[in-house]
């Protein structure tokens, strides 16, 4: 008799150097993220950012460690699946605050052939601890009904979450304003926003932040377009160390044009600041 | 005696293959697009999104070309200089409708040493004429000024002038609105837009898209904060080819914190189409 471990979205996202191999790493991709065809764009993010925060945050060369990625720009290739993967580094530039490295994430698809690249990504690490507290923003935290009155997954109707385990693995309570779309009536402003957070006991990081940014429902739901809508490209800044507790998650899109959509995130933390912020493009759901 | 070519931002950001070096090509970066301490970064993003350009719009082994920028991410690592340059490209993956790519610009500081990395680069290209023709944008243009009450930089001081050769070489025309900073009264809103357009008789297109993104001062300078600015990454999606005459660009900036500050750039065609997005992450500069 098998036990299921209980969920811990650091050891999902694990990556392993691989001994004799400097730069590359071993992972095995969470099949407890899957959200339809594939797994989240958000947790491939989180993983890949995993192996440069060990490349980059290894001091070296009289050059001190950068842990903390500062901005990571993700370009999605192919459909990635549950199982072992590889992330290869490069270390582009060592500074004295910033340092930038390269990564793709691959996966074996067929013994003969090479491994299929699922993600290439280009990113700055530094350490946000270091950052000065100067702060003037002038952004507002998303207006969202108390945690309660928001819809969970447990909403969402049997057979879809048997085909995304995702839903019952991430804590996401969706605003009531924008889950419309649920009963065939969304409201049609190209918005998406609730509370998330990990249902284990863990605090939120700038790794979960990173995943955080695509954890939403795509926002073209609220404009009633329902279908998968692939990422070309996701664009995360982590501003600053999140504090403890829920964070509050928003995506509006504003220009819906050429198959295309952008959708901006913003993820506040429970001391209110701006933590994180990220746009992507996303090709719109053929509509039938 | 010499005799100075007319501008021509053709012929400026123009790229040469290597003969026998395939996916290598050869620029010589304009000194006439010098702002500050080096070569505007919009000029750099142009000059790296022709060469991939010139390489993922050629069609090979049965894949069709894609020549049009979807969205590309630039990672700034060294000031730039007037000069040659190179830009060495990988072709990451050609699709049916989106092929990707890499790409470096490199530039020779010391001949006893390696190149030096100034941009690292990836980039989704297509077809934009293939695009759907559905607009469902929300977004709004900005408002502006008619263009003969806009500012030039014809009202800059001249040793300004001087030291940004940039200045005299784009026309850019900004509204009376977000200049205070010039005397010492910035509206403090964090926005920054107006007209703009090339002197020299020639229509927009994707590449002076990419251009134009950061062709305005830096937002910083309307939050009264003057100085140089310096780009970590600007990230650009171009949505649709432009229609001929002036574009009207609007950068704004919501989360000023920790040293840093998003810019996100809007670009809207003479036909009032948002035709391009971009966000960058800069430096703060150290207030005195």
């Amino acid at each position: 008799m098998t036990t299921t471990p209980p969920p811990d979205f650091d050891r999902e996202t694990a990556v392993h150097a691989r001994p004799g191999e400097p730069g590359t790493y071993d992972t095995d991709l969470p099949g407890a993220w899957k959200v339809g065809q594939g797994i989240n764009g958000g947790v491939l993010l989180a993983v890949t950012a995993r192996a440069l925060a060990a490349e980059l945050g290894t001091p070296r060369d009289d050059r001190p460690g950068h842990p903390d990625p500062l901005s990571i720009s993700a370009y999605y290739l192919s459909t990635a699946t549950a199982g072992p993967a590889v992330v290869r580094t490069e270390t582009i530039r060592r500074g004295n605050s910033v340092s930038h490295g390269g990564a793709e994430l691959l996966q074996q698809e067929d013994p003969a052939a090479d491994p299929a690249p699922r993600l290439r990504v280009l990113a700055a690490y530094g350490t946000l601890g270091g950052q000065p507290d100067d702060v003037r923003t002038s952004a507002k935290p998303p207006a969202l009904a108390p945690v309660e009155q928001c819809i969970g997954s447990d909403a969402a109707p049997p057979e879809f979450r048997a085909e995304s385990p995702m839903l019952t693995r991430a804590d996401l309570r969706l605003d009531p304003s924008c889950v419309g779309w649920a009963v065939g009536a969304p409201s049609g402003r190209g918005e998406m926003k609730g509370w998330f957070r990990l249902p284990e006991d863990r605090d939120p990081d700038p790794m979960l932040l990173l995943m955080a940014v695509d954890v939403l429902p795509p926002v073209s739901f609220d404009l009633g377009v329902i279908g998968w809508a692939p990422t070309l490209e996701l664009t995360a800044h982590v501003r600053a160390s999140p504090a403890p507790g829920w964070l509050r998650v928003i995506h509006t899109t504003r220009n819906v044009a050429g198959g295309h959509m952008e959708e901006d995130a913003e993820i506040w933390d429970s001391a209110d600041r701006l933590v994180a912020q990220s746009r992507q493009l996303a090709r719109l759901p053929r509509q039938s």
